[in-house]
């Protein structure tokens, strides 16, 4: 056998568990258990290199058939069966990439049975019903998955032949819907008969719809199972999971195939999944549900709601602990062992055949944020992690989560249903019943909670853009809530009081009632519902939320971070009250303060628009004294809030036209209101339109035609700092430039600032020592950096506009094609979100480079939403930057990221 | 004596005339002619350090003071005359800076004589009309220029003392002005009494404005004389004039203080300005005016209308040459020896005492552009210069001048008036009187005459708004003449049947008629004019105009620039007509031929709208097969023209909302026309509107969104491309992809244009080799040029759009606020007009040489505004790029900047 097909089973593996590039995630798994000498099925992974070359051939290649089959010889030697024989080996065919990507991939189970061998497999078992319920299985998966049949055909099927089977039954039929009647007449009360019928109009609908009689060939049916595995590494879902989680396209897949075990051999037969702590909480508790007499895809797909592994208040006999304790006991030993071996959360999956336990997959388990940060911190308390292995643990991104707010507990709410707390956090929205839909009410701005009887990979898009899902079948391992977890979504699945009637556009709730009668209450689409994530309760309406608490790991976890990270962490906030919320996530002071909004104020902006109006100076500087006041009390709120903490504050940027109005009625408004004549107030607003305001006169451009704009401000916030610093307060004020050029700008600049710092501690009889720097956010800033560092002391990186001006796009304007350069591949992200490394990112470099050339010591910094942005952080550690500032919310993210950053030690240039 | 004040004349110099840092223009001329032995009044310079050292300190230092009295010693013991004494040593006091700027700084004559002088001076010479004209002159000079007394307050005095005398000699003055007074009673005509009478009037206003008499010690005049010379290095005309011409304001000027000489002391004296090549024309013939008994200011301010040099068929006994033959020849030998010195065109200013000459200036002179192609040309051919001198003589700028168009020939005029032709080219404009309105209508896009009785240093900025000037007095050597010749406009100057009256807004012409009677003919300001400057006519109206014809002496340099340089030139050119006229001003391709306008002709615009509004593909590609045809027919006319030349075809790039109208009543008539519904078109609108269109969806974006419409483009070209070449045409399409900022755009955009051309090839069983390149017009292009060169086959540098995005810098809504931005200094030039070396040159550099890394056969070439500017193209050369394209009219400027720049050979780095 070649390198292509590597065994694993028995107590050894050909393939090396580290080459999970070679053998996907899946494959690696199976292999290091078996070495372990756990319990594995035999079988063998065909690598992901077989992947890429099939997408290259466009079909299997000969001599990787001849390596299979010499590895099929192998099984049915080890195994004593035959494939597609008397005694028949039947093989389990998966997907299994480097990363996991839960239900992106097909799988198809029970390959190599044929109508020979449900009857040899009947005559085995002595159980006919267990053969045919393998057989019509076997044919719905090959049929949708490997030959393109429309999966809906068999549900219809399956659905004429359970109609059948409950009128036999004496079951009055007429007035049930599909699920009425599943839940009349399930699965397990399907006879041998029955489910017979059920694989001949399963086979009925594969002739029909392929134009061939169902492969009676076992090798037929493998090549199709492998070559759909590898066809489906390119289809829509998995592309789209990829892109979500930035995985390259040439990864491959792996394809794992496997000697079959049975869950559903009957009653001391069944299939789980478990995690071996709590996935949502991080709880140190082994945490799974399985399913008696069953395969493993009826647990992932949520059609059976599970029973609990672990006894519990409720589980009243069903758990494998009360039903099967001696393999419940071995279990939570391979459990134990498999966490301890890989030092992490493992998800694993396991089948019972006729009270043996066999292990199918074991891998590092997707968590929440709250369960990623509780696991990192407590494998550290074990002494399994060190605490840089454990800030390595969590993903930078994913605290975002922790911090969503929570529903506010003292808010009037009425709770209509329960389910499962699948996914934590709490989200409002209008409800919707379909994934496109969802996309387009949230593309248009609104919040839309998904709501599905249960969810399916095509819904993956729709899940993206909900603020939330709510799902009426499913568990906690379910497609639902497995990928609302990875999205960060909050959700709640299992709702069983639920019913979505999407073609009535409406749900029903069967809601308990004081008269012990239940009631039903309907929720119609576009209506509002809030769900609970971490409760798994949904109430009716909107709901109020307050801010996330931060638990006692998470505080410990960034202590580590803080100790472990270069990058200082700052905010950016406008206002005392962000600035409060700022310092509270642990930002170290303040990167961007925002003065527009000062202006924009209901009572401010009378007095802006008349200094916009005033046509001399002396008129505009009268009008800028009224101003004065209510600035100076913002710095003064600022500053003490972040007492001890430096503070950046950016000078007035928008243009001018921003402040006033554009619409004929409000200009006549104001015109009336200001006493001016409306013909100058339209002649002004004329005067002042500009067709690209981004590249207009902005920035500090106003100021070297309007100096007493910028000279009020400095006014104001040297005022605002002379008070403080004689209440006590330590005050670290930082003036900033905007979208300087050259330095001569900033010489011009700074005589205004060092003028008004000099009449305001002559007044005051004090001094203050303050900062004087520039944002750098045009190319030319950058490329000059040498000379503006000889009047500047200190840099921000103003990464949104230079991305704008590097890159040529207005974020204003770039709605309209920017998706589709990220989704064709031309730009690897969207450059607002993650900085653009290869041309921002070079002039980032330089700019900080040249400026440290003139002053070595040169404060240099980046506010904008990069700063919040963990891929970008990475950068700017590696730059050499001294700080972040990025959104409050985002602190914590930028902290961990950093901390990230610094353990991964420098990083060659990317350029 | 220190190395700050440098004593010249008797036949030595103490300073070195190759040293015009130190010495200025004027005095290292005076320098020169004095080691030549040629007769200059003996003197001293006071260096350019001493004005730096004034600028520093304030005022005159105490050593300088000290090395002035030293020089002053000597002077008076060389000419035995006292400063302030009996015998008075009298001086003049000039600027001079390293650049001739002619009119721009002060000068003072006669400094010295005092009240006891002027008796002094009167018993000395015998003529006491010459000793208090020549106190009355210093009174004004000194107390305007040195005092700061307003200059018409001496006007006014003046003309009290004239009407006082006509009144005296018995003329009726009540219906005379100013103007019509000076003629009646000319300064020749005022006695010594009169003189003396203006000269009391003089010292009232002084002591009246000045709070003190005139000072009557010359130390004191003398300080406060050079105090105001090295003052008046920054006085704002001195500014603007140094801005004009890119001189640095660190340089300073120069102060001469020199031996008065008087061409006012009677008939045979009289003071001239000379060239010695006709400086209009280039004509090898000395070319020059005087004025009997006259000083030198009254030739260059234009107030007596001089006489020529050599005799004429007019000159009636009036030149030089007839009235002083002697004095005539030995200036012709001294103007011969002077130009043979310099090897250059020489401007000389002489005066004449009492039959003895003297010369007091000579540096290179200022001439038109025809007459520096001319005398460079001729001084090769007379072997004094070589071909590459003769390239760097003629400044490449001013061959704009040769391009103007002039007077066609054929067209109906109206003659109405002749004065001197002082500058060449042809210009009609609206008559305004006033340099500040010149300037308010010319920045509202108004062609305007700027005219005036005489123009003084105050119109500058009105005379640069003007398309030409007209003046009612003064010579080919006024102040109209010199400045309108540097600036190469059109100018008439002494036009003196012209009288101008201000106030009443008019201007009135004396037209001789038919019957010998003279009309009046009466122009209002607004009315139009049209001058030629090259026959010295003013015609009635606007005259249409005709191409320049290039000269013998043109198409030899051009032949020269041709040699000389490395650089190509291409012109920009978006019709066959635009092709032909590149091609015959020496294009060498077209670098950038635009195709939006095929898209906004009034015929094609329906289609171009019926695709903006089509829905679908199909409907879209319907509309664009529409308007193949004629973009087709274009390229062919395009490619006929440029037979055996490159042509450079850049893709559509404005956003598609240009070509839709905005206004409701437009967007109402769209809507029947096209039959569509008006709100669907108002919602397309609405979906195109951008915030900053110049950052939006365009250039490549377009394509990106709807490939169709390059794919209809590109076929248009290369259907004509094979079309042309069936006809015997050698064509060499080069396609170009406008606003790409990665490599995978480009990809996409080669896989549409290989793919049409495939199709076109087969279709026409032809192939027609062509390149695919890409415009390099945002940063992250030029950051990325190693990765677009992978597959693109040139570049084109579009730095318009480069400087817009590296400065962050639109160059539609600059206007408000870049001008002050060059005028402060903050931005060294208009950085659309001369490339920003230092940001946008060092993308540029990085660009090329990145890409060439790459590809290193890359062709990398510029288009663009800057293409045709000298000290961008000689950055391009330096940079290493292969061609410049500019408009067509600038190719000339380009072929000889690029000669100039590769004969100064390599020049380190400006980074």
């Amino acid at each position: 056998m070649g390198a292509q097909v590597l065994a694993f089973g028995d107590g050894s593996s050909e393939g090396d568990p580290k080459r999970r590039d070679l053998l996907g995630g899946k494959g690696a798994g199976l292999a290091e258990m078996a070495r372990l000498g756990l319990p594995v099925p035999p079988g063998f992974t065909i690598t992901t290199e077989v992947c890429t070359r099939f997408q290259g051939e466009g079909a299997l290649p000969e001599d990787v058939k001849a390596d299979v089959r010499a590895a099929v010889a192998k099984l049915e030697q080890s195994l004593g069966r035959t494939f597609g024989g008397e005694n028949p080996l039947l093989v389990s065919v998966r997907s299994g990439a480097r990363a996991s990507m839960p239900g992106m991939m097909d799988t198809i189970l029970n390959l190599g049975l044929t109508r020979a061998g449900v009857t040899a497999l009947a005559g085995t078992t002595g159980n006919a019903r267990f053969a045919w319920d393998s057989y019509r299985r076997f044919l719905a998966m090959q049929g949708s998955v490997a030959l393109g049949v429309d999966k809906h055909h068999f549900d219809d099927a399956l659905e004429g032949v359970r109609l059948k089977a409950a009128r036999t039954k004496g079951l009055d039929v007429t007035r049930f819907n599909s699920e009425e009647l599943r839940r009349a007449m399930p699965d397990s009360e399907l006879t041998a008969e029955v489910l017979e019928e059920a694989a001949v109009a399963f086979e009925g609908v594969i002739a029909k719809h392929t134009g061939h009689p169902f492969p009676q060939d076992p090798w037929e049916q493998l090549w199709a199972a492998i070559s759909a595995v590898f066809r489906s590494w390119n289809n829509p879902r998995a592309i789209t999971y990829r892109r979500m989680h930035e995985i390259p396209d040439s990864w491959g897949t792996a394809c794992n195939v496997q000697a079959m075990v049975f869950g559903n051999l009957g009653a001391t037969s069944g299939t789980g999944v478990a995690f071996t702590r709590n996935p949502s909480t991080g709880e140190n508790a082994l945490y799974g549900e399985w399913l008696p007499n069953a395969q493993g895809e009826d647990v992932v797909a949520g059609i059976r709601t599970p029973l609990p592994i672990s006894k519990t208040e409720k589980s009243k006999g069903t758990s494998l602990e009360e039903s099967s304790p001696a393999v419940f006991a071995e279990f939570v030993s391979v459990a134990r062992r498999l966490e301890g071996h890989f030092r992490d959360l493992q998800d694993i999956e396991f089948t019972i055949q006729e009270g043996r336990l066999f292990m199918l997959q074991c891998r590092s388990g997707k968590r929440t944020a709250k369960a990623a940060v509780r696991i990192a911190v407590e494998l550290v308390r074990e002494g399994i992690l060190t605490k840089h292995e454990a800030l390595q643990r969590v993903e930078a991104k994913s605290l975002d989560q922790l911090l969503h707010p929570t529903l506010d507990p003292d808010a009037p709410k009425e709770l209509v249903a329960r389910g499962l707390p699948a996914s934590p956090g709490a989200a409002s929205g209008q409800v919707v019943f379909d994934a496109d839909e969802a996309e387009r009410k949230a593309m248009a701005g609104l919040p839309v909670l998904l709501v599905r009887t249960e969810t399916s990979p095509e819904d993956i898009h729709g899940m993206k853009a909900a603020r939330g899902i709510l799902t009426a079948r499913g568990g906690m391992t379910s497609h639902a809530a497995v990928v609302a977890r990875g999205m960060g979504k909050p959700c709640v699945a299992g709702t069983s009081a639920i019913h979505v009637d999407e073609r009535a556009g409406q749900l029903t709730i069967s809601v308990a009632s004081e008269s012990g009668q239940n009631k039903i209450v309907t929720v119609k689409r576009g209506e509002v519902l809030t769900i609970d994530g971490g409760a798994g309760a949904v109430y009716l309406g909107g709901v109020p939320t307050v801010p996330a608490v931060a638990s006692e790991e998470f505080l410990e976890l960034m202590v580590w971070a803080d100790e472990a990270r270069k990058l200082k962490v700052r905010a950016n906030a406008d206002t005392p009250v962000d600035a409060r919320v700022a310092r509270s996530f642990g930002a170290e002071g303040i990167g961007l303060c925002r003065t527009e909004h000062m202006f924009f104020d209901d009572e401010r902006i009378a007095a802006v628009r008349e200094m916009i109006l005033a046509e001399e100076k002396p008129a505009r500087e009268r009008a800028l004294a009224k101003l004065l006041p209510q600035p100076r009390g913002d710095f003064i709120g600022i500053f003490r809030e972040m007492n001890g903490l430096p503070v950046t504050i950016r000078l007035l940027d928008p243009p001018l036209h921003e402040f006033l109005p554009d619409k004929d009625s409000q200009l006549e408004a104001l015109a009336a209101t200001m006493k001016v004549p409306l013909a100058r107030l339209k002649s002004r607003v004329r005067e002042l339109h500009e067709f690209n305001p981004m590249l207009g006169h902005r920035g500090c451009r106003l100021a070297i035609t309007y100096p007493e704009i910028y000279a009020m401000q400095v006014r104001a916030i040297l005022e605002a700092a002379v008070h403080v610093q004689r209440e006590g307060v330590s005050v670290q004020p930082e003036i900033m430039i905007p979208l300087a050029i050259a330095k001569a700008e900033l010489d011009r600049m700074k005589v205004i600032v060092d003028e008004v710092a000099k009449s305001v501690f002559d007044a005051e009889s004090v001094v203050v020592p303050y900062l004087f720097g520039t944002m750098i956010e045009l190319p030319r800033a950058a490329l000059r950096a040498h000379e503006l560092a000889e009047t500047a002391e200190f840099f921000s990186f103003g990464t949104n506009d230079l991305t704008q001006a590097t890159l040529g796009l207005s974020r204003d304007d770039a709605g309209r094609f920017l998706p589709a350069y990220v989704e064709q591949g031309i730009l690897e992200k969207d450059p607002f979100v993650s900085i653009d490394v290869d041309g921002v990112g070079e002039l980032v470099r330089e700019g900080q480079a040249r400026g440290r050339k003139t002053r070595p010591l040169l404060k240099v910094g980046v506010c904008g939403e990069h700063g919040g942005d963990p891929s970008s952080v990475r950068f700017f550690h590696q730059a050499g930057l001294d700080y972040v500032s990025c959104s409050p919310f985002r602190v914590a993210i930028a902290r961990l990221a950093a901390a990230q950053a610094a353990l991964e030690g420098p990083v060659a240039s990317t350029a």
